[in-house]
């Protein structure tokens, strides 16, 4: 199921589930006597009591929800619009880790600051290379992402400057939500490593890459990342994406044993659309990408992450990177799709991008499909201001 | 004052301050009535209710603790020895920062890593490097520290291993707690940042060099740092150290305007030592240093940190990196002591390091001295198991 947090009208907000276009109350459904298990998770502000209570109830839950809605009529206290409901920050995220996963979007971002000939780093193809990002900054879809100012160097100028970032970008990533404590100094099992991640949300990791650039060396991404990143409302089970299984890229070299999982289909197919949308304009979609083409899979972040004995907590919060398929019409970034600002593209309102101007609106998007069944994975949005 | 997080026996933890080899019970007076002010903050697991009442309450609760103090006799009840109380985390960890604030240690590292001849990177004297931490791994004073493993790739080996970190170090650092919420999209200026300082306390940044050295670039430290940190837990209030403010080094290039505090004294003279303690050993004094040649204050790094709109929260840790004097007596890490690991160093037990053996403690202490007034810092101590 697909879990948020939201409110109606002025009263406090709680969690529901996506319903097609409409948002189930659980805590209505908690009154009724719809749960067998502690319900009053339900009436928290954030999903992180729900989730800490383990898979099995979150199985339990799964059935008694799907019971009740085939059992019952639309029941109107329950049963709200998703245009009438407002949606908050699903999870208190405890730590938010930035994964750097996808091969082409490592690849095109090392031709265009390192070495066209050696764009991938040595390590790049031995673990799953990641970074620690900022949580506090963490914001719901449709809130409003003030362009950051920062010290910024061009290769013209003699000393740094602090201004508005002139460059500034968006990153098209999918995130996992973290369902469950592991202790501090043990790491986590690569085949157990799944047990460890609740669900999936999309997430624009907004980039200043003016900031970034003068500020990254040698300690990494700092004040041109942290000022903001977009978390879709909903978070989707682990469970429901299982019709969505792939494979993913072959792993050459294989990963040394502490991250070779065995799993045929570690991966998920999830198509993924950016549009950008102008100021009273007409949208554009920029980017088509797909979440199969990532490297390394949860998996192995997850196990990763934990192999030196860093505990991860209920409500942390991994995203894969950038996400960039083979060519232009499936990156990830600005950066990638504007050739580091050298090719600006035209919209369909007739004016053209490098960075994003202000007004711009960027919307991610995702579904999965097979079968006949069709998932959507909700979007994320956030305009500049 | 200096607050911190006990518990006696098998009660639930409360919070506490120091006073000498006493801890006061603070529900306790609490119940006393000593406070004027909603006093069931000290009942929390951790001081970030307290904090977030604010310096005018924490004002308050100073005279009226102190007044308490010196018109009652020593109530049995509420003065424990610090030799029967547990201490915990003090503070509910949002997220932490580590800057790389001490020219000393930047250039040493610098010169190690990259170039001898140009062992800072241009970004330095511009702005307070640093970088997001994890805050899941930061333990307090006390708890053993499992030796980490990771991927190891040293220039004698043509494909990484998995293996027991060989070079394990600690870092001597002071942390700053955030004390006051800002708010998303929002730079604090920097005559207000040290409104946003609840106070200071030592901290361990324990770091594997081997695992680093293979794993951070291009987007920084990452498992080498992140199997834990130590922290004190005592947390001196920034109000404490006014007697012993001090200039900091002379800062030239002059900063950029948000960065200029115009202030005289932006540093603290603390003296900080660090000891190692083999198995069963003799102690060995390893480093003497000092937190006033910290070339950027800590009004600067959070204002740096929030120039871009990053929003800081109370309970967020924010650490100084590595503080090393100009000398390799006054060192804050092995790293810099051994030059690498080449040269390794006597102890007073006749045996020789590196870096760190199994069973070996590392304890920070910190104190400031002038005119007669002594303030204890505390210690953090960690053994390596």
């Amino acid at each position: 199921m697909q879990y948020g947090i939201f409110s109606y009208q002025n009263e406090t907000p709680r969690v529901g589930i996506r319903h097609g276009n409409r948002v189930v109350d659980l805590s209505v459904l908690a009154e009724l006597g719809v749960f067998d298990f502690d319900s009053s998770v339900f009436y928290e502000l954030f999903l992180n009591e729900f989730i800490a209570l383990g898979k099995e109830v979150h199985q339990r839950a799964r059935t008694q929800v799907q019971t009740w809605l085939t059992n019952n009529e639309i029941h109107p206290e329950a049963y709200l619009s998703v245009d009438e409901v407002t949606m908050h920050l699903p999870v208190r995220i405890g730590d938010y880790t930035d994964f750097y996963s996808s091969i082409e979007h490592a690849t095109n971002v090392g031709k265009m600051f390192r070495d066209p000939e050696n764009a991938l780093l040595p390590n790049w193809k031995h673990l799953p290379v990641g970074y620690h990002g900022r949580a506090s900054s963490i914001v719901v879809s449709g809130t409003d992402i003030r362009r950051p100012s920062g010290q910024v160097k061009t290769n013209a100028m003699d000393t740094p400057e602090f201004r508005p970032s002139e460059r500034l970008d968006f990153e098209l990533e999918m995130a996992f939500i973290v369902g469950k404590d592991s202790t501090f100094g043990e790491p986590v099992n690569i085949a157990d490593a799944e047990d460890y991640i609740f669900g999936i949300a999309l997430f624009n990791d907004w980039s200043a890459r003016d900031i970034q650039k003068w500020e990254y060396v040698p300690l990494g991404p700092f004040l041109g990342k942290s000022f903001a990143s977009s978390l879709s409302p909903w978070i989707t089970e682990l469970a429901d994406l299982e019709p969505f299984r792939t494979a993913g890229p072959v792993q050459d070299p294989a990963p040394l044993p502490y991250l070779a999982s065995g799993v045929s289909a570690p991966n998920f197919d999830i198509e993924l659309e950016v549009t950008l949308t102008p100021k009273d304009g007409t949208p554009t979609v920029i980017s088509r990408s797909n979440t199969k083409y990532l490297y390394w899979s949860m998996a192995q972040q997850l196990t990763h992450h934990t192999s030196n004995g860093c505990n991860v907590r209920v409500g942390d919060l991994m995203a894969s990177g950038t996400i960039s398929g083979k060519d232009a019409s499936s990156y990830g970034s600005l950066l990638e799709i504007s050739e580091g600002g050298r090719k600006p593209f035209p919209l369909e309102d007739g004016s053209q991008r490098a960075f994003l101007a202000d007004g711009d609106t960027i919307t991610l998007r995702a579904h999965a499909e097979r079968d006949g069944t069709r998932l959507e994975l909700g979007e994320v949005t956030g305009r500049i201001i």
